[in-house]
């Protein structure tokens, strides 16, 4: 007899922070694969602010989430069932799975991960986009020089968490800014981070002064709003921003930069930056960020919380409540 | 006997637009020229949206006028008594004169201009720092490729007028948005831009999709606020923003680009650009510039207002009211 398929659906677009009645669960057959397909039962989901985005109509850098469309989600899983050469029953894989208990595939942009390399969450985390995000994001995009002064928002986030620590490696200063003690505290202790600043309480400006004094020379932006103003203000000659991510900025009237012509006075740069552009360069980003966490030099962070599909859209509030450090992730019982 | 010196002298920062009050027009002696000085008769002033930023206190890319000092501007003049080896009387010159119409120089940042080249209200304009702006901020900047779509604001303006003649020089699109439907005239009958966008009349979004229908691929911006957000939702993968000023901005509570983060969808950069950086490349552009006015591929457009020292403020505030086309200098009777 077959396991009912349970799937968290978009049921309405959200205004500001999606509410309970803006998902609908419901339970469908699990799937049987035709030739070429094979179904994998979903194993870990990856809680992501980019989620926000995919959930509003217009324009961005992939097609928002139908009405009615399974929540768009990255995952990990195994393969229960299977009739496609490349994929095997008790394979660990990675993919868009969708927020749903089991996944139909043909095998696009799924990945057949290697748990003895890292438990199957670390390749949601530093070994998976997350990982990838902050290796090209910094490398590519910041292209940071030993010495120099790197700033993240959202510093205790997936992504943040990895930048501070590949500026490390990299001979920089890190900086983090994350929302209260004890996260700034997890930074500096557990993460490796120079300095870390509670944008709840801290005058922003001022500590950025003392923690930058030579300036920010790369500014990995996760947040938006009075955090990427405090760093414009704070730019070294020449610094670069990278544009990840604007996690303040997803469930409000957005709000631009007042003092964008900083750029003009510092002689710097803003780019956008979106991971998929470099997925023919992943190999090289994995095998890296494997290196490093094989050699102690890098660490990841999981907050691993357990539940059911149902418990999705409180999961993913967590995450612009603050509510995470490191990487936050949906352990399916 | 000595003439006097007129001078027109910053009486206080302005909030928005420069007041009468916010000035002080001063005579002095005519100055002396000490062994190692020479002075210079000024005879045009250029008039530059960036005056009004030097107004203000407060980080910029130069310190800002001081109170009671002579305001800064750029002018040509003609040496009228030396006692430097390297300028004698009679020598045409442009320097960082300010608004008066004697000054004494050590011979620091001037230049002896070749009026057999060009009349010296040219060398304001398209020889001179304007043209020079358009030619490092569009090539270096924007870099762009034939057959690519440049958009220009303030493209009246002196700089804007040159970065649409450059753009299509170099085999691309141009398109300019100035305000009012003479000016938009102008720039395509007159100045050669493929389309031209009034802003005050047209709805700015609608005819950026009509006149750059697939995307914009460098835009030059000299003004900010409403056009940059138009300019941001219609940006093509990879564009450049060259940020060049903000003259929307220069008199208001500024207010930054709310929809920034498209930057994100389009994988965009904004960058800042100064043109006192590439003070060690002005030959170069200048004798590319030179070379195109000469075939006529190039052409130089000033509005020249007649009057005294005591005309400044009025002739600054043509600017901000959009009272120019090209390059406006006042020329001192």
């Amino acid at each position: 007899m077959n396991a009912a398929n349970t799937q968290c659906r978009l049921a309405a677009r959200p205004i500001e922070l999606p509410k309970a009645t803006d998902w609908i669960i419901v339970e469908e057959p699990k799937p049987v694969a035709a030739e070429g397909e094979f179904v994998v039962k979903v194993d870990y989901l990856s809680i992501d602010p980019a989620m926000r985005t995919w959930m509003n109509a217009g324009r961005s850098y992939v097609p928002p989430v139908g009405i009615g469309e399974v929540m768009r989600a990255l995952g990990t899983g195994h393969v229960v069932e299977s009739r496609h050469p490349g994929f095997a029953v008790g394979d660990q894989v990675s993919g868009m799975f969708g927020v749903q208990r089991y996944a139909l595939s043909e095998g696009a942009e799924v990945k057949i991960i290697d748990t003895g390399l890292a438990p199957a969450a670390v390749h949601l985390a530093a070994l998976g986009i997350s990982g990838l995000t902050a290796y090209f994001g910094l490398l590519d995009v910041g292209r940071p020089e030993p010495g120099q002064t790197v700033l993240v928002s959202g510093a205790a986030g997936s992504v943040g968490s990895v930048v501070g620590q590949i500026a490390r490696i990299k001979g920089c200063r890190a900086v983090g800014v994350a929302g209260g003690e004890q996260k700034c505290r997890w930074l500096v202790e557990d993460v490796g981070f120079d300095a870390a600043i509670d944008y709840k309480r801290a005058d922003l400006r001022a500590e950025l002064k003392t923690h930058a004094p030579d300036g920010v020379d790369v500014f990995f932006d996760n947040v938006g709003g009075a955090t990427l103003e405090a760093a414009l203000n704070r730019l070294a000659g020449g610094a670069r921003i990278v544009l990840c991510g604007a996690v303040s900025q997803y469930n409000d009237a957005p709000r631009g930069p007042a003092n964008y012509m900083q750029l003009l006075v510092a002689r710097a740069s803003m780019t956008g930056f979106v991971i998929f552009d470099y997925a023919n360069r992943y190999p090289e980003g994995v095998a890296q960020l494997a290196k490093w966490l094989s050699t102690g030099e890098l660490r990841s962070h999981e907050q691993i919380e357990h539940g059911g599909i149902g418990d999705f859209p409180d999961t993913l509030l967590k995450l612009f409540r603050g509510e995470n450090t490191g990487k936050l992730i949906l352990a399916l019982e």
